[in-house]
């Protein structure tokens, strides 16, 4: 498992390798969403304000049919940079690994089966606060049974997400609890005196460090029901959360809730962990001990531009990307080169079904 | 397992209790809707027709947390006769079995995590058509995505269902393949004329026997969804089909679809088993060869009468009761004996919290 770099507790990431290696796998898709993405300027995930909702959605029908049905088109760049559901399709499916798509808040369905949550999105944290308190905890609730459940079926859940200006609120989220965080961009030039401008607002409205209190004014609906999955399911299993930046909020909210940090690794490309503009390491080591597995997909050396753009800044990681590329080393033992192939291939295959 | 009793295709029977016996089971609990159970006097689920509808998600809730959310009680007749949710919460929740609540098609949403498909509900099958084509076609390609997924989770998939009406519809069904079937009834004395008036009704829209135009005609959601399941997850594990006469409305439209008959066994209560108005073991030996396991919850020594009832001809099975407490018996081996004090305490607690 040479491609796979450990970060942070070296030695908690050899165990956890070890006890996942040629295991079970299950991965779940965590849709949700936050009007604070409409703010022009803030996401490339989506061109317009109004698409921007369609590409949760349009993320978990990739990831069921290989093609969407909620709109015409696969979520891509109009210069050819795909989604990330495509390197997470291409892993999963490689290694036969099970996926769930969870609505968390999410505004449009997939046209699919999906598990319902009936949760709210979340509101524009630069105007007004995210969440209700008693929504904060109904998500934690809610995540704490799908935890449960899909722990009590698996060796190791991985769980990714898609949220739409998701850094802005993670980055609210950890600015509340105190953390001092620079989050990860899906561009490469990150907004981040935009994105910061929208925290300050939403941290002028509250000083309160309660958890509760933090998720509610300044988060979004993704950030407690993750972090209620994450709480139940490492009581029964491994758990590999799948993502950047977003799911250090999620891990700061959990250690309010409480949750196994032995059975925990968080799982990303290198993209993020060598984001300049980012301290994913410092964060997560600022939270817990737990440790950060990173994958570098080489898609420097993909035959196509729009998935070379990874390499070069654009996107990075989404759709628990980084996570389903390791969970599928894990299982299968498969290099990133072969699987660099199959990331190509799929691309070619959207590529020529326009 | 001495308390399990395997009819029909014996060998195929003691196979199957082999390759599961002390293995991971997941219970996944199908409900949906058919207005055909709104004709007057056609089930006893729910007093009056308005409250059937409430039927289903209240199951799901008290699976999910050991009351209801939906509606301020726990549905049982007015004379204490539980829902059969009871019993298979008791067997469940003693063998550490993870549930997942499915809707297809049923009108109203539980409050909780649930797996949505966006199924219509069925019309009433006397005066019009249950559902179109394309609503049939559907319903199996869902359940097939969702069956695939579930089955590559766990050593057994055991799926109950929840239809208000269903045994009505699935009369229907089985009659327009040119099945002879009676169908069991939630009470004693079984409406069979009133069914087979209805069913004669639908019948006379169409003597088509091509299985989408059955079901389109003369079926109901669960039908299909659950046929859908069975075809894909039987390709990857076992599938204990866990209901009454329902399921055999199930077997036969599969049969056209396709599924493993070397993984299935259909899971019911004796008393089903035992019902002389209906003949659930002539109907599955005409449709297909797999095993019957049928067992006897001995609800006559209970201490309580709404428990007695059943052993009486009340309820008899539904929310995949016999299934899941044959299921919780294979992978505990525990006995029934001990299962029936386990269910006389569920009663007693659910007695006392009103």
């Amino acid at each position: 498992m040479s491609d796979i770099v450990i970060h942070c507790n070296e030695e908690k990431g050899q165990k956890f390798i070890k006890s996942v290696e040629r295991k079970h796998f299950l991965f779940s898709f965590v849709t949700s969403y936050t009007k604070t993405c409409e703010i022009p300027g803030i996401t490339v995930a989506g061109a317009e304000p109004d698409f921007l909702k369609f590409t949760p959605p349009a993320d978990s029908e990739f990831l069921q049919y290989g093609f969407c049905k909620t709109i015409d088109v696969i979520p891509m760049t109009p210069d050819g940079k795909p989604t990330p559901a495509l390197l997470t399709r291409a892993a999963l499916d490689f290694a036969n690994i099970p996926k769930v798509v969870i609505n968390a808040g999410s505004e449009i369905y997939p046209k699919m089966p999906f598990v319902e949550t009936n949760l709210p999105f979340g509101k524009n944290i630069s105007v007004e606060p995210a969440l209700e308190r008693s929504t904060v905890k109904e998500a934690i609730d809610f995540g704490k049974m799908i935890g449960r459940t899909l722990a009590s079926c698996t060796n190791c859940l991985v769980i990714g997400e898609s949220i739409p200006g998701g850094t802005t609120t993670a980055l609210a989220v950890l600015k509340s609890f105190g953390i001092g965080a620079r989050v990860s961009s899906s561009m490469p030039e990150n907004p981040e005196s935009l994105k910061n401008e929208i925290v300050e607002k939403a941290l002028k409205r509250s000083n309160s460090k309660e958890p509760y209190d933090v998720i509610a004014n300044a988060g979004d609906p993704m950030i407690p029901f993750i972090a209620g999955m994450l709480s139940s399911a490492s009581e029964i299993t491994n758990v590999i959360l799948a993502g950047g930046t977003q799911m250090t909020a999620v891990l700061a909210l959990a250690e309010a809730i409480g949750y196994d940090k032995d059975r925990t690794a968080l799982g990303t490309t290198s993209y993020i962990v060598d984001d300049k503009s980012a301290n994913l390491l410092e964060i997560v080591k600022s939270i817990s001990d737990i440790p950060v597995l990173s994958i570098n997909p080489k898609l420097e050396d993909s035959k196509f531009s729009g998935l070379r753009a990874y390499s070069e800044g654009f996107v990075k990681e989404g759709v628990g990307a980084g996570g389903s590329i390791i969970a599928s080393m894990l299982k299968t033992g498969i290099d990133s080169q072969r699987l660099l192939e199959l990331i190509d291939k799929e691309y070619q295959r959207i590529s020529s079904s326009k």
